[in-house]
């Protein structure tokens, strides 16, 4: 059988990892998928820099992406550039021709899915999309097609390699965000600008993506609460871990009988947990099914080769479905175009969670009783307290409390209470918890 | 569209789980396939104690077998009757018929799959068996599908949840082997045989589909080495314990030039790894790929519904595939069939570990530079060495010893030639110790 023949858009990290995985195990993924996989084009704004990251692969590049895209000797598409504009048009262009399409660009799904996805089923084309969420793990295949058996009750991952690497080093040196991401970009583990990172917008991309296939909704990034790391504070990392608990930015999706959680932000989990304990630039995805419990898949959620595992791995189930009838493939969002919900993503003031709240208070009677007053007349109860003296001296003292599970709108109405006594004296930090299990 | 019909065999708990998540989940279910599926039938050897098992689920049940896997409006028999002999005659049966068999069945594919196999691809049908290996973890899916751009290079796993949570309570609360057990089987975590699971066959039976999934070889379960738990005991915990492992029942195969290995034993494991930090009765498998690097799937390895979640799993798939040409759908051992590999399963004496050593000897000079020539002589470097007075008196002591990796057939020889030492004054213990990175 003549081999699949595949263009790749873009010539940077992940595209590389492509060709030279594609080129190494040619044989094994040949033996897998009963057919060859070709890559016949290359399509790059700088060929020579292309030749340059492709090595001795021989493969043609050329600086005609619309050309590459409408090549008719070409079966699939792997869109490789990133960014939402130019991608989108490209990936549009390259079904309305009738390619099927593989790409890693989560920002252009979270943004652009429903009118990429509608446009690939009217054409009967594929969209394989494995490389963007946490990378060569396979979690879009484990929620779209392993748990198809359970109703998914909730997500919670560590989606971002850097602000792991980052919380890490925090963590386990005892210093300063600043710092650690200073050296982060020094190692190459961030960018110079490493703000879709830190500031949780790439973990909001692929939380949307894995809410809208868990849940059968749209995906609906415009509608995710992000919260990134910037503003943590090593003292709260010290302290969590003195109550047992570990920080970590967790992309959250979670089903509720009124509507979806989506969030992203610095989350409290159990020490003990598995992904507590996940370190670096690792990922790791907690799926809870109702049928099958918790479930936990770990791996690298980066990287030239990790990434292109997952490429390669859509490029193989398009090779092997491509001839099925369209409508028995595995539908883009999990669930039938015609069965998706309309259930509403939540706004934060609705979402539930626990705390952990730190307060700067002046050492005196009566301030820790006006402080629980004013959570429990909002029905906010006390999980622990942990008092400590201040490094600023004797006056003032640290007061960390963690709550139980709460609507967070009533705790901003705490907190801007609680923010308006004398007696604080300081911003205070409210961190949310979630003992995942 | 009609619903996809069902026979399920056997009324145990696994049968229990699966109609009782079909019905809960049915809308959930059709939203994703497309299409309802529905249980029609089930064969049950005791129809009274079936109906009690799947309460008020309103599916007929019958004690004839043969007559279910042969109704003509049957399109899928579900294999949970356990046992080699008539469950294989049953799936044979169904194939002949023309239907897709979806089993939970380790032992009957470690033994005949490839008799299995041949027959279903002869007939062109499917047989998912996701259930089989971790239960509900989509580990089999991973490791066709979601990693075909990988050459595989090593997968070991905690696949025995009763010996897992033996090992943690021994670990936990420093209790021996025979105390664990009996506790274990009056809360129901082990049989009341439990010899498949503590000898390690059920682990070595998951291992045996592994190797053969991510090698492209036949099941060749005959050929796996196998040790139990038994044996262990609580000093050896305590002091891998100390020396920074721990111990835990891994099923284990390994590519090397020369073949393959496949072995399930104890194992030291360093406490750092997620793996090592997996307990009670729940499932992990690492699989390393040279593209994607180290991946870790987590979660119930047994019990009525995740095991349930994995066989629905193959229900949906099977589902959404049967309309497609065989030839393009995931082979069953992940190769196509006429591209398998005749690499051998290795002999134990050739497989390559580091080694836990744990020497009772005489507290007198020149014992361990004996010991440690013995081992030079023999090419066996030492890691690290920790000796401990004996809990039996001042004149003996315990010398624990770490390896680097070396031949087994190498340390056997070694083993045999320490033992015959007079300063050495009991039997030897011998470990296996994978760094698994």
């Amino acid at each position: 059988m003549k081999p699949i023949r595949i263009a790749v858009l873009g010539a940077g990290v992940v595209a590389s990892g492509v060709v030279h995985v594609l080129q190494r195990n040619q044989q094994e993924i040949q033996r897998r998928a009963g057919r060859g996989l070709e890559v016949i084009a290359i399509a790059a704004r700088n060929t020579a820099k292309a030749h340059e990251a492709l090595g001795a692969t021989g493969v043609a590049t050329a600086d005609d992406f619309e050309a590459a895209v409408r090549r008719p000797d070409v079966d699939i598409v792997v869109e490789l550039i990133g960014g939402t504009d130019r991608a989108r048009a490209l990936v549009l262009a390259a079904i309305e021709a009738g390619k099927h399409v593989v790409t890693a660009n989560k920002a252009l799904l979270a943004v652009h899915g429903s009118e990429i996805f509608a446009a690939a089923s009217a054409k009967g084309v594929m969209v394989g999309f494995e490389a963007a969420v946490a990378g060569g793990i396979p979690i879009i295949k484990a929620l779209r097609e392993g748990l198809t058996a359970n109703r998914i009750e909730w997500i919670a991952g560590i989606i971002n390699g850097t602000t792991n690497f980052i919380l890490s080093e925090m963590r386990s040196k005892g210093l300063d965000f600043g710092t650690v991401l200073a050296e982060a970009q020094r190692l190459g583990y961030a960018e110079a600008d490493p703000t879709f990172d830190i500031e949780g917008v790439d973990a909001a991309h692929k939380a949307t993506i894995m809410s809208a296939i868990a849940f059968g909704v749209p995906v609906q990034f415009d509608k995710a609460h992000i919260e990134g790391i910037t503003k943590l504070q090593a003292a709260d990392i010290r302290y969590a871990e003195q109550l047992g608990y570990r920080i970590k930015l967790l992309g959250i999706t979670r089903r509720r009988d009124e509507g979806i959680e989506l969030r992203v932000h610095p989350t409290l989990v159990p020490a003990k947990r598995l992904i507590a304990n996940v370190e670096g630039a690792m990922n790791a995805v907690v799926v809870q099914g109702d049928a099958v419990g918790t479930t936990l898949y770990y791996g690298k959620g980066a990287g030239s080769e990790p990434t292109a595992s997952a490429v390669v791995a859509d490029l193989v189930d398009i090779t092997r479905l491509h001839t099925a009838d369209p409508d028995h493939r595995v539908p883009h969002l999990a669930f039938q175009p015609d069965a998706m919900s309309d259930a509403p993503i939540l706004p934060i003031e609705q979402v539930r969670t626990a705390f952990y709240l730190r307060l700067v208070v002046a050492d005196e009677t009566g301030v820790l009783s006006r402080i629980t007053t004013i959570l429990a007349e909002r029905d906010i109860s006390i999980d622990a307290v942990l008092q400590r003296e201040s490094a600023e001296g004797e006056r003032q003292t640290d007061l960390i409390i963690l709550t139980h599970d709460t609507v967070e709108g009533r705790m901003r109405q705490a907190l801007a209470q609680m923010q308006a006594l004398p007696t604080v004296l300081a911003p205070i930090v409210a961190l949310r918890k979630e003992e995942l299990a």
